[in-house]
């Protein structure tokens, strides 16, 4: 039989060629451990969902502009409401970020070991990128960002690593790119790092991210947030008004507003974690794990003997779930989120048991 | 005092140029009778709101998948689960469709007179198009669709007219295009076509696009579909993987589910809406109202003696709230969302005081 196959023109030879990111995995089964997708492991504000029952009008198209919420973050933080800009996650937000700004041609610069979305959104936008080898203690090095180039982002703490880049670096950074963009990805910020916020009246390039996700144990609502001058946020929102007009529902709006306004619960739980990874860290230490410091709701460490990939397949057979990832240079690395003392309690027993069975 | 500038290399200088997309306007004032941007006057299922109880886990990041959702969205048309695309209302899915299928650099096909988001994004992503002329009483004529093209889109019923393509005109197209994506927007079928999604066992290059904003009463939760053969799903959901993982938010996924689960209150719902629609349409006619035979929850309709412009701006004055559009060729018409019989009955006796003072 004649198999050959005669090449047709077809609606598949225009298809936009990606390779997705890929999530943590969401695990279905019950009584799990989940410490893979640096979720907070305390629910938001009982306000949230208080605030839920204010929620009306489904019918209607919510506020595209989401005022009440934008509103609320930028008087949270002294700023304009013109100079935040609301998306869907963070993941929203970087996305359209990229969209809106890496226009030039040039290659953006990031960090070789990094937020693993970043060279997808330039993958699907067709925008060139250069990445900046981390050193061996996984530091950042502000001369590495001095080039020409379109563009230039990075986590800050960084991720996986959780290392933080000091203030007067990033500073450092946006003195050498004052004609590009530059994005400070400041997903785990509030565990420990100083934002950048502060900088933004001196850089009219800057543009700061950050997200209702981790320390506003809210992932499952979909918030993040661009802070900057209000030309990068009249950019952003022409953007996004070319896309989807509205993009945050209803709920969103009325939650997240409810959660921002809720200072004392954040703080509680912002500094329960914080206690929590710094006498985890003191335990991996004594395992023999090796780490840099980390700043953020997660550990990313190595051990001295026993390889990454088991130790990560060895817990999830035990229903505890970390993150690896399979990738030069840190493929023998577990990216660890940091849990409630008893979950991080369970996870050190475990890795005893490992260690010295 | 000199005050030339001297050109300087600027971040400016690598923004996206966009011509954005201007949603109706959501009068913020109390007591407003909106006809402007075609939502359901009618609240979602009683069964949405007792849904919303059902949410948990917010802290944590919902399903990528939104498998619930997609589930009970495939399940209800009886189509396999990966023959579904869920996002954040059809506008979303419909950017992620012509970012994912519209890269041949061969124009777009569209109705000149149409939704007013499609050059948006044709625009957005630098993809050409070519808008084909309605005839005089604003239909679309197969033929103008079959030469060579990147691509095929419009809705049915066409927004803003309302006027209805029977299934075989829409096979006509499909025929005449194998080998690009032939999307139907169908936003509005549920008051009175049939929709296109019976071709999909036959045309694998057939994207049907639906929406819960109009005939489910849930603008303000932001859900919109795509349903069409597996592959095409799959580019999607590619493409989106590369774009955002977690779109839908937790309340989107729940009270989503509900919605589409509550057959009778939706069959109920639209009907009345239907009888209001032929109701007002007949009420139309004797005020001397032109228009296409709607087959969508609006009339799109011009006055043979008062222009359509002062009508929309008397009309605002009563705060009662129409669409208009200043473009050519369609600056005489009103677009006028079916409210409630009341809300309607009001409009008309504003009409005939306008009409016959």
């Amino acid at each position: 039989m004649n198999t050959r196959r005669i090449k047709m023109k077809s609606w598949r030879d225009n298809i936009r060629n990606v390779v997705p990111y890929t999530p943590g995995e969401q695990p279905k089964e019950d009584g799990v451990i989940k410490l893979n997708t640096n979720e907070n492991p305390y629910p938001p504000s009982p306000k949230v969902l208080e605030a839920m029952n204010h929620i009306k009008h489904l019918r209607k198209y919510p506020d595209p502009a989401a005022a009440d919420l934008t509103e609320a973050i930028s008087s949270y933080y002294g700023l304009n409401r013109d100079e935040v800009f609301v998306g869907v996650g963070s993941d929203d937000v970087l996305a359209i970020a990229f969209l809106t700004f890496f226009n030039s041609g040039k290659p953006v610069f990031f960090p070789d070991i990094t937020y693993s979305f970043y060279d997808v959104w330039a993958g699907l936008f067709q925008i060139p990128y250069e990445t900046k080898a981390l050193d061996e203690e996984f530091g950042i090095h502000a001369g590495d960002y001095y080039g020409e180039n379109g563009g230039v982002i990075f986590p800050n703490p960084n991720a996986p690593t959780g290392a933080l880049l000091e203030l007067e670096t990033v500073r450092d950074i946006l003195d050498h790119n004052r004609d590009v963009l530059v994005i400070v990805d400041e997903a785990y910020i509030d565990f420990g790092g100083e934002s950048a916020r502060s900088l933004i009246p001196e850089y009219d390039n800057l543009l700061v991210v950050q997200t209702y996700s981790k320390s506003r144990s809210l992932a499952g609502l979909r918030i993040g947030y661009a802070m900057g001058n209000k030309e990068l946020i009249k950019a952003m929102n022409d953007v996004k008004y070319s896309f989807n007009s509205y993009t945050m529902n209803e709920p969103a709006i009325v939650m997240g507003k409810a959660a921002i306004e809720d200072e004392k619960y954040f703080q509680k739980t912002r500094e329960k974690i914080i206690n929590t990874r710094e006498w985890f860290q003191e335990e991996l230490r004594n395992l023999g794990f090796a780490f840099a410091d980390s700043k953020a709701n997660f550990v990313f460490a190595s051990h001295e003997s026993i390889p990454a990939k088991e130790l990560f397949e060895a817990a999830k057979r035990e229903k505890i779930y970390v993150r690896y990832f399979d990738k030069p240079r840190i493929d023998n690395y577990l990216r660890i989120t940091i849990g409630t003392d008893d979950e991080m309690q369970t996870l050190v027993k475990f890795l005893k048991k490992q260690i010295r069975p």
